[in-house]
């Protein structure tokens, strides 16, 4: 099984897909391919809460700014799971998450657990398309000419990620962390780490902030705690653990963000009534 | 095979994949995530239209604003299909569909000959993601930690419904009809069911009341009656009969919500001429 | 394998994954639905450069302003593809390329050495959804009602293409030639044929004008030449060789179309320095 992760939009993921399809018979799945364009925090967060649901697979995932320049492509073991994508960071919270760390990475040494490997990309195989003489690959779309026949590879032959001839040992890939929430007895200061598609605003606090708490203080409001988003009247605002265990500011049948004026990266300061 | 259909956006859809593939080998199919947000009626219609064309499966649907209320997670046999979703009326006009009964549910009792099961949510297996010591299911997100195991567990073991160690009838589960328009031998008094991504006005009028018409009245103005898009003009108004059997408000080459100034909801008064 | 691209948005496209999937067991990947709509150019455009990536299969094609016409249903022998859609051109570059012809049409008779059959569709069998009594089809939606099932019908028995009960030789297709650049010593007279969702303006001229330039005059402006978005500072403009072979006008971490206000059809005009 090949997940596919970017920020492409359309139609350009279908290209990676008839690359895949050309040399593996795996079953693919669509993740997401509008992750928000070259932001590798969303785009970590997200990976990092959604692929570990998934069975043992190789995850395609093309966040990738710094496409066309010297950053290293990676293929990353992280337990059943192998990840194929740039080395930027994007990769690395849910690598951690998948091989059992937690994906916080706050606590010591990053990604020394995990087996990292460069792609030298000139011993892969470029990809060809029916009716045309030659290929050699783009600046521009590694996803279709490098990260794909990568992930191609690697699903076809999983035990012996060491002994793939276009591989190397990395033993310093970028590092991300997700930032860290603050908590403190009197105050939490953490941030909005993504806003999801109903305006949610998914923030970096711990849910556990809000055990045994009615109403909380958020940037200076009063805002009631809940345990779904219809604790509350539509249209008003509420606090509550979200699907992900942070602390989510939203609205019932509306949109948080919004409401609160707040957006990714903004911060998000927690007070005690 | 499991379709899935909801109104996420992306990427929680990913989320429920990953639940499924996790659980079983059985096809996947995106029906669609963009079903109008919470909207029980857009809804009810495009699965209504879409689903009788597959072939046997379960089909999970998300279109759920009572998430973490006591609304119930149902599972409803209808034919050899099999539903799974919330219990808010969205399911039962397809339902009724797929059990041979038309879909309208104006001619008496609607659920009634549709076998309805209330899922007992504490005797599902909670999914528990790769690299997670526990998961106890959220309260915003059933449909990764209730509908997608529900899902996946009626997709392997169909014929027992019945049987199922998680799962009671419900004898009355929440009705929803989609509306009927009144037609009389002057007049037709229908609404706007849905506005599709053509900005095609689609309605509730069946579409025999422009047999052997050239020409309709809607809302006060004359608009011609054609067989296609094609037959007037670009950027003309024509009123035809839809790809559902309805009768729809379009325009060639441009959007019908635009040039007739209605949304969904809105009324639609047909005279003859 | 069926392939599906259309400019349908959603969910039209599942019920043509329901006839498909009533029909037959074939993979089903979805390539694009969101091409401009009733847009030919972009359509034949992105075809030609993402289908060629694929294995032989059955690519449905739909983008169909025509829908009730008298336009003809058409089945495209391609090499070892097999592509079915409407006869207004959309099929024919990528059917060229993915017959080893290259694709531009411009050098000579084009759908010549290809093998196109008219679909009679009095001939195929109408999809009847589960719960329905009769369906005589639509003048709508082809797509569902005539592209599917024939394409359905192709993947099953595509040895025998000449034999099919339905269909019979197309001696003169529509043709379609995506518009060539003019290249002289003195300066190449191209236009804007697609806009990506980046934003990036891909162009109808050949990337080899750019073989060792670093600076192009491009509409009056001088434009750094780059091998990569990253060539440039964030926000500035560069001129490149695209994925695709062609001269793209971009930004990094930008938009071209923004930055150079220009959108597809534009023309492009490109001095040396």
């Amino acid at each position: 099984m090949i997940t596919l992760s970017s920020d492409f939009g359309s139609p350009y993921p279908a290209a990676m897909k008839g690359v895949l399809l050309e040399r593996t018979d795996s079953r693919l799945v669509d993740v997401a391919h509008d992750f928000p364009r070259g932001d590798i925090r969303a785009s970590a967060f997200w990976l990092r809460e959604v692929l570990p649901y998934y069975p043992p697979a190789t995850h395609l995932v093309v966040v990738d700014p710094g496409v066309g320049t010297d950053r290293h492509a990676i293929v990353v073991r992280a337990g059943d799971h192998v990840l194929v994508g740039p080395d930027n960071g994007v990769l690395l919270p849910v690598a951690q998450r998948l091989a059992g760390q937690g994906g916080d990475g706050h606590d010591g040494a990053f990604a020394d657990a995990l087996d990292v490997f460069r792609v030298d990309e000139d011993g892969l195989e470029t990809p060809v398309p029916t009716g045309s003489e030659s290929a050699d690959g783009s600046t521009t779309f590694h996803g279709r000419d490098v990260f794909a026949p990568a992930a191609a590879a690697v699903e076809s032959r999983r035990v012996s990620l060491d002994q793939l001839s276009w591989s190397s040992p990395l033993e310093s890939p970028v590092e991300y962390r997700l930032p860290a929430a603050e908590v403190s007895d009197e105050r939490v200061a953490g941030e909005v780490l993504v806003v999801d598609d109903f305006g949610n605003l998914i923030t970096n606090v711990p849910g556990t902030v809000l055990e045994d708490v009615t109403e909380i203080v958020a940037n200076g409001d009063r805002i009631p705690v809940g345990d779904a988003f219809a604790t509350v009247h539509p249209g008003e605002r509420v606090a509550l653990v979200g699907s992900h265990g942070n602390v989510e500011l939203d609205v019932n049948d509306g949109r948080g963000d919004d409401a609160f004026g707040l957006e990714a990266g903004d911060d998000v300061v927690l007070e005690w009534v």
